[in-house]
């Protein structure tokens, strides 16, 4: 293993001649494609002088990180055409598309995977044109990006990602571009502490690259501003060996990175062998991060307009923003373009010289053509059990109570079981698998740690497979970059917490949606929430702790991507999960409760049941056959369902002249207009669940208005009333959490009292009952702090 | 100043006898009363042998943090008094209630606070019966805890907060207990960095407490399980110098914390004199930094059940679980309270003896008393300059256009440059100033700076009160510290990017909530985002940065705190700007464009509407003087506005007959009925302004659902059409973003032709010429790759 810094004194990094002129070429001709892309519509190999309407009427795209990304690009190359390696790279940087295109279209990746964009002239005259164009290539290294499992739009998910990916992935490097702007996020930061969690047995490597280019999109950045020596304690601290590269003259820096390449990769190698071999000293390894710092821009203009580009922040977008009106700007950008000598690298039909692909890899090795990067292609069926050795046996409902994450448990231990040896299955959550009480599954592997141990630890293993960090942004990251390589996973976590991750859930919904739309994408493993501790248990963790609001904020988003499910008892978790398991390209967003809940459908009941996504449970009902019923109760959850069957024993004992139909809705988006999701109901199938003009009392698990908002247009919805949280949050008991925000049974009575005509006058008895159960609550809660005995142990008549 | 860390050889810690003792008591009776609260219903001074019947029914808390918590509010007494210092803690770890209520107990601010709960036995009982218990006190250190401006709920904040606290407050310590599971998020592990925004002449000092205690819920911490050289590494990375108290032996403890915190604030004291005597060497200050390493659950049951607890994460919540009905639990828990002499530290009334209170500081200087935390007590009116310097001159709507958020820019160096002298104005944001084209703000003030310089470098300044940094974490968790403490600020972000923070939000907006109903605390200045660069406007980045949900998210939160604004112009813009700057208690969410815009009101006219919240604009109509318009065109926000008033425009040329309402709703609360918003309308004013049976057409800037939800249950609902952003985003360019979402003028015509009765019939003709436009549209954005002259060029007709 090498230690010396490459570049220090007394080790001249070593690159003969035409290894160095190749990768010069490859870099320049790169350079040309990138400025190609931001500026030309036309005259893409300067046949002729160029002219102002060879340019791009809109300039948009980001030159200053492209050139560093680039010079990456090369050199991957390189490393992978030396030693063969399986290797993908995750383009951190924001507005990296241009450069990742570049090396695609080098590659012939691109040509590939668009048969139109040739790699001549031609090809080349469509790349640039469609850069940033309507109905073209965004300017990220998007989900139509050949080689990319991510895209540098909202800045701080690039390392996260990139372990993800390499996790399970004994034989793959994932390298990793981490801009100095990015490295500034929190997800970012949070991400370092991966090298506790990677296993160098049976997880590949990282190779992160800090690229830092010195600025933001108008600052200095914070990681380029602070010493090296300061920096390097971090980046150690952070469990690193730093390489440094670091210059401005071309063919210094490629003396720099082939070696510091070349240095890390047989550090990795090192590494990996010595703990495949049992070699490893108990010490966690040191992995290798290369710290590459090269001016903003470079290679662009140096000044413009009197001011200093090159090497500043104002390289950021497009240095010469003016060149269509500008004479001046257009000879500045010609010159630009005629500085990387396209003739060298381009023959007069726009093909890539000898040069140019000496160090280019073949076939699937390229990193515009390596199968982990379009993941669907390695994707197996998951093995899920036979639910039936999991559900549980239902003779009469609400006769018994499971706690339906526990059984859940039970159910992923055996997926964890089944793929022990193929091992494309991850459990990810912040610190929570237990307190979720999914703790069957460390009977199947142990928690990923490659940290200090002592004794008193539980379940801890270097090769577990379950992954516990405290940070849901790294825990999303980690699972993206695992399903987006073709792999499956859950994710298990906290109702309210799950907002911290809103902003990413958005992002992967924008990739999926994107994603499905390319055609050689092949679809890849859903990423699925199972939200649990949900605010109707949360009331001793108080106010901080109880939010539903995740489900509005992901039932916003593409509807070809996102399914919420609420399933009401521990069966139909069973096959909610069953389903999600095995979908393809979707978000699903999962409800359960933890807490022992009444177990109301037998095995095939929940089956049928969630295969409708709703529908009438006519046993918990009184309306009578070909009648209309006087009032729909409907619910969605595991709380509200157990309060809408509370207020139908009520009503039943009290009115049993009165015809109920209880409806539960498992597929929240069931309720929507067919038109606006693939699973909403036809008018005629809610009518006939919901009726069209009778009351309808529902009790939704979050927020009410949501419900409003899905089913506005049917026509029952005037009749519609919604019970669900509205933000009257506490610390304080169960019952009175609901009893707080008006969706309790005897609230739920009332409301049917008010809205069956002429009931809350006939029935004006019952609804002093259910005021005098609300003053007992609020005394007794107050006196014991605990709910009504008649509450607490109370249980379905049956 | 002393390098040498404390407890080094050759460098025993000094502390007398007496002071030793006084310090234990202090930290003893803090157990004893954190360990009351968890468990004791009665009997708090063990006055009687304890019995289950003194045990609270549902065991609720969390022990394993507080001894350390306890530890570091007794010391940080005894440094207060000492030094006379202005301090506030922030108390990161979960959970931490007890600890901090039983500080505040003993230093008697909590009595000041809720007079009921006195400094004596009956008081005691008070405080222990009121935590975790309905009615009573979360286990967090929420806005009802004297001294706290940090809820430990949802964790990653609390540096951050810390951070915000000592901005432009110089003669403030902000100490901030980190634990070792908030260290592992990503918003704690981006907020390190602010060592490199702090200045140490014009801020206060931030002292952190890195708490390694060594476990989160059921796993390790990983910084608990690095070698301490590696850790080191880390902290000195950050730009830390740290110091490490490390033992389980408490008097031992007690000797190192002392001698740690009097190391530490001798060293701010030297870092800030240097400072300010103008004595500073050019390079950044180590702050220092201590690592606080005690066993989880310290000095709490060593074993329970035959397994071990202290020391690990089964300390975490209630070691001894089962105290009501285990004889041999219960007698555990009173041996565990005895072996705190609780004789020895509260006399038979119950009050503190002296020794515990030796070094309690008094007044003011308490934790639990200092007005920084209860920031309001010190908030002054922001001079805010008037309007009229900033507003444009509106002769004739939509003659002229103007870049809202460059003329807010200008209105914000005033509050800047009114506010130089005083220091209580920041502006924070990621990166986005100037993109946000806020620039002007550069005249007024720099942007916050402590790392290195190089000559290219603009605006950057040790003293600068915009606050940069690519974290809206780091900006948010800054900005609610600054706030809490009492002064005002402003964040500017990209609309989409908002919903990486949608989590923190939420956590603000309960506190503000839950601040709201605590008499003593006073009402602080909002929060307030101006989201800009937002989705109608992102067609040059891209899907990605395509987002306006954030909306949503906030309006689903409590009513109270919650405001949205979506100003159509640059004049309501600056109303809006003067409303929110000078607001209390919220969180404001203001929507404006930075792309020129027309002018439609001048400022007489745009305070009106900004201040009626919706209204008609008479001038862009066609209806008649008292008769019922025939269709109803609203509108939100900029661009949705521009398309409603260019739709409004070619029904004017086309159907000159036809009588059209113009609305614009600028507060979009205004739509909710009155009693779910304060500002909602009542059914009659609604009417007024949208009729009850009218078709309305609403081109809405955000997704249209929103409009549906907060109308539902008005008149006219049924005869309402929304348009907004239905996620069709990608790269493209502004018009063609309007018409792929189906909100641009030509559809917006199409719509009313069809909604109005018998139109589409009578104005066949207008329905192709829109059709037409469609067509047009198309085939010249592939063509030019920029909008149709006649979009671009568009003017209001007058």
């Amino acid at each position: 293993m090498q230690d010396t810094p490459p570049g220090a004194p007394g080790h001249p990094p070593d690159l003969d001649a035409d290894e160095l002129a190749a990768l010069d070429a490859h870099w320049r001709a790169a350079n040309y494609l990138t400025v190609g892309q931001i500026y030309l519509l036309a005259n893409p190999l300067l046949a002729e002088p160029l002219r102002p309407e060879h340019v791009k009427p809109r300039l948009l795209g980001h030159w200053g990180t492209s050139p560093g990304l680039n010079l990456v690009y090369t050199h991957l190359n390189r490393a992978v055409s030396a030693r063969d390696l399986d290797a993908v790279c995750v383009w951190g940087p924001g507005h990296g598309g241009p450069a990742v295109l570049a090396g695609s279209w080098l590659d012939g990746s691109y040509s590939d995977a668009y048969p139109d964009v040739t790699r001549d002239a031609a090809g080349m005259a469509r790349l640039f044109h469609q850069f940033s164009f309507p109905g073209g290539v965004p300017s990220h290294a998007a989900p139509d990006t050949p080689g990319s499992i991510h895209e540098g739009g909202e800045l701080g998910y690039s390392l996260a990602h990139a372990y993800g990916a390499a996790l399970d992935n004994p034989e793959l490097l994932v390298a990793c571009v981490v801009g100095d702007g990015e490295a500034e996020t929190g997800p970012l930061a949070a991400a370092w502490h991966s090298t506790k969690f990677l296993d160098p047995v049976h997880d590949g490597a990282v190779l992160p690259v800090l690229h830092l280019n010195g600025y933001k999109i108008a600052n200095p950045a914070v990681l380029a501003r602070v010493p090296e020596a300061e920096l390097d304690d971090l980046l150690r601290g952070l469990g690193h060996h730093p390489l440094h590269v670091t210059g401005e003259e071309p063919a210094t820096v490629h003396r720099l990175m082939a070696h510091a390449m070349d240095t890390a990769l047989d550090r990795i190698a090192h590494i990996q062998r010595a703990a495949r071999a049992g070699d490893a000293t108990g010490e966690r390894p040191r992995w290798p991060l290369i710290v590459l710092r090269t001016p903003k821009g470079w290679t662009g203009p140096a000044e413009v307009d009197g001011l200093p580009v090159e090497g500043t922040w104002r390289a950021h977008q497009v240095p010469l923003a003016h060149v269509r009106e500008n004479p001046v700007h257009l000879r500045q950008l010609e010159e630009w373009l005629l500085s990387y000598r396209p003739r060298e690298l381009f023959d007069t039909r726009g093909r890539p010289r000898e040069p140019v692909l000496a160090h280019t890899p073949h076939g699937d090795r390229r990193l515009g053509a390596n199968p982990h990067a379009n993941g669907g292609l390695l994707l197996r069926t998951l093995p899920v059990p036979p639910l039936e050795r999991h559900a549980v046996a239902v003779d009469t409902p609400g006769a018994t109570a499971h706690q339906p994450t526990r059984v859940l448990g039970g159910l992923v231990e055996q997926v964890l079981e089944a793929t022990a040896e193929r091992r494309d299955f991850r459990l990810v959550g912040p610190d929570e698998t237990a307190s979720n009480r999914l703790q069957a599954v460390y009977r199947a592997t142990g928690k990923a740690w490659q940290a200090e141990t002592v004794p008193t630890d539980e379940h801890l293993a270097r090769d577990g497979r379950v992954m516990e960090i405290l940070s849901e942004h790294t825990c999303q990251g980690w699972l993206e970059g695992y399903l987006l390589t073709g792999r499956h996973g859950l994710f298990s976590c906290y109702e309210a917490f799950a907002h911290i991750v809103g902003s990413m859930a958005n992002q992967h919904i924008k990739w999926l949606r994107a994603a499905r739309r390319v055609e050689w994408r092949a679809p890849v493993a859903s990423l699925t929430y199972l939200l649990t501790s949900h605010v109707w248990r949360q009331d001793h963790n108080g106010f901080s702790h109880q939010d539903p609001g995740f489900v509005d904020h992901i039932l916003s988003k593409s509807p070809e991507v996102v399914r919420v499910y609420l399933p009401p008892d521990t069966n139909t978790l069973l096959a909610v999960a069953e389903h999600v398991l095995h979908s393809r390209d979707h978000v699903n967003v999962v409800v359960a409760g933890k807490d022992p809940t009444f177990d109301w459908l037998g095995l095939d009941a929940a089956r049928a049941h969630c295969a409708r996504g709703a529908g009438l449970w006519e046993w918990a009902g009184t309306e009578r056959l070909g009648e209309e019923p006087d009032v729909v109760l409907a619910c969605a959850g595991d709380v509200p369902t157990l309060e809408v069957l509370a207020a139908a024993a009520l009503l039943r004992r009290h009115l049993p002249d009165l015809a109920v139909r209880v409806v539960n809705v498992v597929d929240i988006a069931r309720l929507m207009p067919a038109e606006q999701h693939p699973h909403g109901m036809s008018d005629h199938e809610f009518d006939a669940v919901f009726t069209r003009d009778r009351p309808v009392v529902f009790g939704y698990h979050g927020y009410p208005w949501l419900i409003h908002r899905l089913a506005y247009r049917r026509a029952v919805h005037p009749h519609l009333h919604v019970r669900g949280y509205t933000e009257e949050g506490t610390t304080t008991t169960h019952f009175d959490m609901a009893v707080r925000n008006g969706i309790d049974r005897y609230r739920l009575v009332m409301d049917v009292l008010d809205r069956v005509p002429g009931l809350a006058v006939r029935a004006g008895g019952v609804r002093q009952l259910m005021a005098d159960a609300h003053h007992r609550h609020h005394d007794w809660i107050r006196a014991h702090g605990t709910d009504l005995p008649e509450v607490a142990g109370w249980t379905w008549p049956g």
